[in-house]
C-alpha cells in the first residue's frame, strides 16, 4: 500500500522526537518509509537518528537524519527549511517529550519550565512549522485523504495530573489540548490533527533498561509494542476524511484501566 | 490483506443490525467479507439483509442472512447456535439501534422503554450469545490478535444528553458503559471490546431519505462515508493486542466539535 | 437560613428512594426539613420511612411518609398527586437504586433488566411527575433560584463501566444521561437539574452491616458522611441561577481517584 | 456563620489575581472576609486592589492589599512571608489569568510562553508558597474541615482547546491538570485543593467594558454573578472531608451546554 494521494512529489513524513532505534520514534519513521514516503528524522542526539536513518536505508527506504532541538525556534524553522528539499510534507509526527518524576513541592520551576518547553511549547513550534508545509499540497482541498497528517503523541498523564508527574502531566495536558484547537481550525481546512493517548509503558529501549523488572511482569504483549502503535499512527493517517478520528487510546490488553 | 489468525477454520463475522443497502451495517458486511471472512447478517427485515448477502456472494464472498429481533432473547440464542455450523467466530459487531426525537415530556414510557430494549438489552443478549463463541477460538490466548473482537456502534447522543433526544441519549449511554465493562472483564482474556463513537450523519440511505437538504448542505465528504467507517471497524479488529483502542471517535473533517 | 423563595405556600421537598435511618434518603430529609420544608418521603418500606419521618416530626419539622415504588407508573402518578396538597414543590430528589454484583456472562436479562428499572426508568417517571409540579412555582421565571431542583444521586459507577457491576454501571451511565438531558432541556426553564456523583462508600447502615471491615479500615471520615452529602444537596438547591452546577463529584479526603 | 476550624489564631485567606472592583476577585475577597478571614488580596495594579481592600475593611472586614506578579518566583515568596504576620493561612485562591485571542499561526512564541507563565507557572509557584503554609495548622490532621482550601479558577477552555484560544486553553488545560495532581498529593494530607470551570461570561467589569452588546444579550442573571461564583467557592471551602468536591463546573441558567 503507497500514499494514496494524487502528489506526484515524492511524501515527506517528518518524525520529530526520534531517540532509541527500539523506540516509538523509530518505529514511526520506519513504518513511513515502508509505506513509501521519505522520512526525515530529527532529534537531539546526531548518533541515534542517523543511525536509525541508516538501517532505513539499508532496508531500501529513503531517510534522512536532522539533529536538532524541537523546543528551539531557530532549529525547528532550519529543519522545516531543509524539508521542502525533499518533497511535499504529508505527514508531522510530533513524538518529543521527556518526564520529570518528584514530588510537586521538590520540583523547582525551572524542571516545571522545562517540561512545558520539550512538550508543549515544542508542540507548538512544530505545528508552525508543519502546517504552512502541509497545506501547500496541490490539490489538497479536494482530497478525499486532504492535506495529510499532524500527529502528537499523548500519554496517561496527559488525560489526569497525578504526583508524582505533576509537571509532566501539565504539559502533556497543555499539548492535548493544542492538538484539539489545532484539529477545530485545520480540519476544516484539511489536516488531519490527531492526539495518540499511549496508555501504558512502550516496549521499548528506554523502559527496558530503567525498569526490566516491569517489562519482566508485563508478560507477553503486555508492553505496547512500538511498530503495533506505528501502525496505529499510520491507520489514522490514511483515515477518509469523512471519518476522522482525532484522539486514539492505546492500551496493551492486560492493562487495568 | 485476509484475517491473520492461525486458526484453521474459516473466520466468521456476526453483524446485528444491518438495515438498508447503502448503511453502515452493509458496509461492514462487505468490509468482513471482503478480508476473507464468512458474514452472518442479521437484521429484522429479511428482504434488506437477504438482498445485502446476496450481493456479497455475487462478489465471491462468503454471506447468510438469519432474520430475527436482537431484543429478544429466543432470537438471539437461536441465530448463535446456527453461527457454529458456519465457523469460528472472530467478530462480533452489534449496530443495531434507533432514536425516538420528542420532548422529554412527551415521550410515553413504551417509548423510553423500547429505545433500552433495543439499545442496551439488545447489546447486553447480543455480548452473552457472542463471548462464548469468540472466547472458543483455538488458540486464542497466545494469539497476539486475541480472540477476536466485539464491536458496538454508539453516536453522539453517547456522550451527552440532549432534548430531543433523552430516551435514545440514555440508552446510547448505558451501552457504552455496558461496552467499558465488557473490555475491562474480557479484555484479559483476549476480546477486544471497542465502541465507534459515529459523531455526525451517515451518508446512507436513512439520512438522505429523511433529511435531503442536510445531505446536500453537508458538501463533499461531509457526512460520514459508510465504507470509511466500516474501514476502522476493521482496523480495530485487527490491532495487536499489546496496543488497544477501546473507543474511537469518527467525524467528518468539517463537522464542529 | 431559610428557602429563599418568593412563594407564600410551604416550600416542599419530595426525596424519592428512601431506606435506612443512617442512610442517605433520611439524611436528606432532615436536611431539608431543618431547611424550613415540609418533606415527603418515598420508600418501598412503609416501617422505614414513617420511622424517619416521625423522628423529624418529633424536632418540629413538617414530614409525611408515602409508600411506593418509584419504577411503577401508577405509583408515581398517585404519589405525585398527593404532593400538591402539601404544598409547592421546590426540591424533587431521586436517591433510589441498587446494584446487582455478578460477572457479566451471569448475570441473568431479568437482574440487567431490574437494574434499569429502578434507576433509570424510576428517575424518568419521577421527572416526569416532578417537573409539572416544579414548573408550576408562581414566579418562577422571574426568581434568580428559578423554579426549584430536581437532583439525582449518583456513583463512581454512572463514569465507568467495570466488572462486576455491569448491570449497575449502565443503569447509572443511562440516569445521568437522563439528567443531563434535563438538565439542558429544563434550566432555562427555571429548573436546576444536576447529578451528584457519590465517589466512595456512605457512612450508613447498609455499608457497615454489609462490609464493617471496609469501614474500619476505612479510618475517621474515611466514608462520606450522609450529613456531609446532604449539605451538599443543599447548597446547589441554593445556587444563584446565574451560577449553576449540573454534575458534583463528592469523594472522601483520602479517597484514590 | 464563621470558621469552623479549632485554630484560635485569625484565619487568613489569601486570593491571588484581584483585578476590578466589580470582578470576581473582589466578589471572593468580600465573602472570606464576610466569614471573618483576614484576606490578603494580591494583583498587580497596587490601585484597583488597595480601593477593595479599604471597600472591605469599610464594612468592618479585615484586608489587606500586597502588590506583586504571581508568574515572578521573587514576588510570590515575598507575599507568602509577610501572609504569616497577618495569621495561620486557611484559604489560597488563584484567580490570576489572561486570554491572547488569535489564529495559531499568527500567534508568536512569546504570547503563547505569556499565556503558560501568568497561568500555569504562577499556578505551581503559588501552590508552592501556600502549601507548607495551609499544612502548618495545628490540629489539621484531625481537623475534619482539614488543613484549609486550594482553589483554583478555570474556564471553559480548561476542558477543551478551541481556536482562537489555542494558547489560553494550553494553559488552562496545565493549569487544571496541576490541580488534579496538587488533590491527589495534598488531598491525603488535608488540604481541599479543587478547581471551579467558570463556564460562561462573568457580569463583571471586564466584561461589561468590552463586549457590552453581549452583556445585554445575555438578559437578567444570563452572566455568571461574581458574588453567586463567590458563594460556591465558600462552600468548597467549608465541605466536610468525608465528601469533597475537587472540581466544580459554573454556568448560567441559560448557557446552552
Amino acid at each position: 500500500m503507497t500514499d494514496s494521494t494524487s502528489s506526484t512529489s515524492t511524501p515527506v513524513a517528518w518524525i520529530a522526537g526520534v531517540g532509541a532505534h527500539a523506540g516509538l520514534g523509530a518505529a514511526l519513521a520506519r513504518r513511513f518509509a515502508h509505506q513509501g514516503f521519505t522520512v526525515v528524522l530529527t532529534g537531539r542526539t546526531a548518533s541515534r537518528i542517523e543511525a536509525t536513518a541508516a538501517q532505513i536505508r539499508e532496508q531500501n527506504g529513503r531517510a534522512h537524519a536532522i539533529t536538532g532541538d524541537v523546543s528551539n525556534e531557530q532549529d525547528v524553522a532550519r529543519i522545516a527549511g531543509e524539508l521542502r528539499s525533499y518533497g511535499q510534507l504529508r505527514s508531522a509526527i510530533f513524538n518529543a517529550g521527556n518526564a520529570v518524576r518528584a514530588p510537586t513541592l521538590e520540583l523547582s520551576p525551572e524542571q516545571f519550565e522545562s517540561a512545558w518547553r520539550t512538550n508543549v511549547l515544542g508542540g507548538f513550534l512544530f505545528a508552525r512549522a508543519a502546517l504552512p508545509l502541509l497545506l501547500e499540497a496541490p490539490g489538497a482541498a479536494n482530497d478525499p485523504h486532504g492535506a495529510g497528517s499532524l500527529l502528537y503523541t499523548g500519554a496517561t498523564a496527559s488525560l489526569r495530573g497525578r504526583p508524582p508527574f505533576a509537571a509532566f502531566a501539565s504539559a502533556k495536558a497543555g499539548l492535548r489540548s493544542l492538538s484539539q484547537s489545532l484539529a477545530r481550525e485545520f480540519g476544516p481546512r484539511g489536516v488531519h490533527v490527531a492526539h495518540v493517548v499511549i496508555d501504558g509503558g512502550i516496549d521499548g529501549e528506554r523502559l527496558r533498561a530503567a525498569s526490566p523488572q516491569r517489562a519482566e511482569q508485563a508478560g507477553a504483549d503486555g508492553l505496547l509494542n512500538p511498530d503495533a502503535i506505528a501502525d496505529s499512527y499510520w491507520q489514522l493517517h490514511r483515515q477518509h476524511r469523512s471519518a476522522w478520528t482525532h484522539e486514539l487510546d492505546l492500551r496493551p490488553y492486560r492493562e487495568p484501566f
